[in-house]
């Protein structure tokens, strides 16, 4: 399987501290050596570091632990291959241009029989992952309902996209970060959990490695800072599991529209 | 303006020895201080590090200038700005997906009057730059012309970029370099030259700063390299100058097709 991380937040931040965290778990503290990526959104524009090396390892890694690079909404990954060899096109996160927005997709989970449901055209896969085509799929889904430029209504599109998320669970197991920059989505199948920090800020102290932060020196009493990880990444504070099917979604590190997809039947 | 390199090889290859020479250019050598970017392509899969920091003095930059990514094919871009903010939504290159592959590009120039002409709906901008809507309406128009899915014939593809081009250019100054991650075309407005480097290999002396690479001790007699760039980035070896109008495509480090578009009429 593999491991998400993501971030909002209202300032742009770094996240030395998680991924330091999340690296460990890429050969040292756990299996997933096949490859890891990470993006920074810095305003409209995007960044990815990916690399096929595990990320306990890789120099690029190594840069992305030491350089601070600010920004509102981070989705990253570290794998460990299911479908798909270890290579970069299979490596997440994946990005697509959408009504003019990068979006940004990191997926954990494995899914079955999904080849006859994902046709897709406008948005084609480059890899071999069920993962990456999912992506696709979901955004040609959007298209179609939506058209060609952005409604605006965005919480109607993470509802939206919710119910199609719901949809692909019924082939696997689907946890799910997904942003354009300015919304995080989490989209839980099994494993996911989340962490609002603000004022009063405390200590931090991560699982993984023998790190410890004090948030209180590092920001500022408006600072909120959301991450959602496949696993808490600290051990004295206090993460939400979502439940199987839930879904959150965050916008400048506040937690703004939540559901539950539980119940739902295919469209 | 700024300035374009741009690598095929038939064999993995590292571009530190020219991303060195390219990046002193962004703040030492050159006035390109507007943010840089470059995308490796390995396989079908590709990456690219972007910063909106000077190359010459950027962290990301220090990393590709040390550490050696291996790679068929390589776009790279220095900025001096000119339509849009120094921002990371406005660095090149610029990638989108089509037919299953990532496509990625990068200009030097400036287009005027261009907003009517570059009208996209499938591929939109994402920053503000008169270069990346010229991207966009170019993949568009090859979705128009060639359809959903990849044409057998490539070469038709890039023959069809180049009418293209031609009509950008008739808008201003469109030196480009283009890929797919197997094929490497370059189109020539007014600044473009190429190298071929292929056994017998020999020295080469960087104008920009103080390297020398003996080629001899770095490679196997059966490899093959092509470099283009905006101008030489060595002083001791001939490099070819592309005429105005002028395009060349490249694969695995050979030039595999040209042509000129100077007698051309828009389509």
């Amino acid at each position: 399987m593999c491991e998400l991380l993501a971030m909002s937040a209202n300032i742009p931040t770094d996240i030395i501290f998680s991924f330091t965290g999340l690296a460990e778990r890429g050969g040292v503290t756990g299996p997933h050596v096949d490859g890891w990526g990470i993006t920074f959104y810095e305003g409209k524009g995007s960044r990815t570091f990916k690399d096929a090396a595990p990320s306990s390892r890789s120099q690029v890694a190594r840069l992305i632990k030491s350089y601070p690079i600010k920004s509102e909404v981070v989705i990253s990954h570290i794998r460990q291959a299911s479908r798909g060899k270890v290579s970069l096109e299979n490596t997440h996160p994946f990005t697509r241009e959408l009504w003019g927005r990068y979006w940004t997709y990191a997926h954990n989970g494995q899914l079955t029989d999904y080849q006859q449901k994902f046709v897709t055209h406008r948005y084609q896969s480059v890899g071999e992952t069920d993962s990456e085509l999912a992506f696709c799929w979901l955004l040609e889904s959007l298209v179609a309902k939506f058209g060609e430029r952005e409604p605006a209504d965005m919480r109607s599109v993470f509802q939206y996209i919710a119910l199609l998320a719901a949809q692909i669970r019924e082939l696997g197991i689907f946890n799910m970060i997904l942003s354009d920059g300015r919304y995080l989505m989490s989209f839980c199948s099994n494993n996911l959990c989340y962490i609002t920090r603000k004022a009063p800020f405390g200590k931090a102290k991560l699982i993984d490695t023998d790190v410890v932060i004090d948030f209180h020196q590092e920001t500022t009493p408006n600072d909120i800072v959301t991450v959602v990880a496949t696993r808490p990444l600290t051990d004295n504070e206090h993460w939400q599991r979502l439940q199987p099917g839930e879904w959150k979604l965050f916008c400048l590190g506040e937690l703004i529209c939540s559901g539950s997809t539980r119940e739902l039947r295919p469209l």
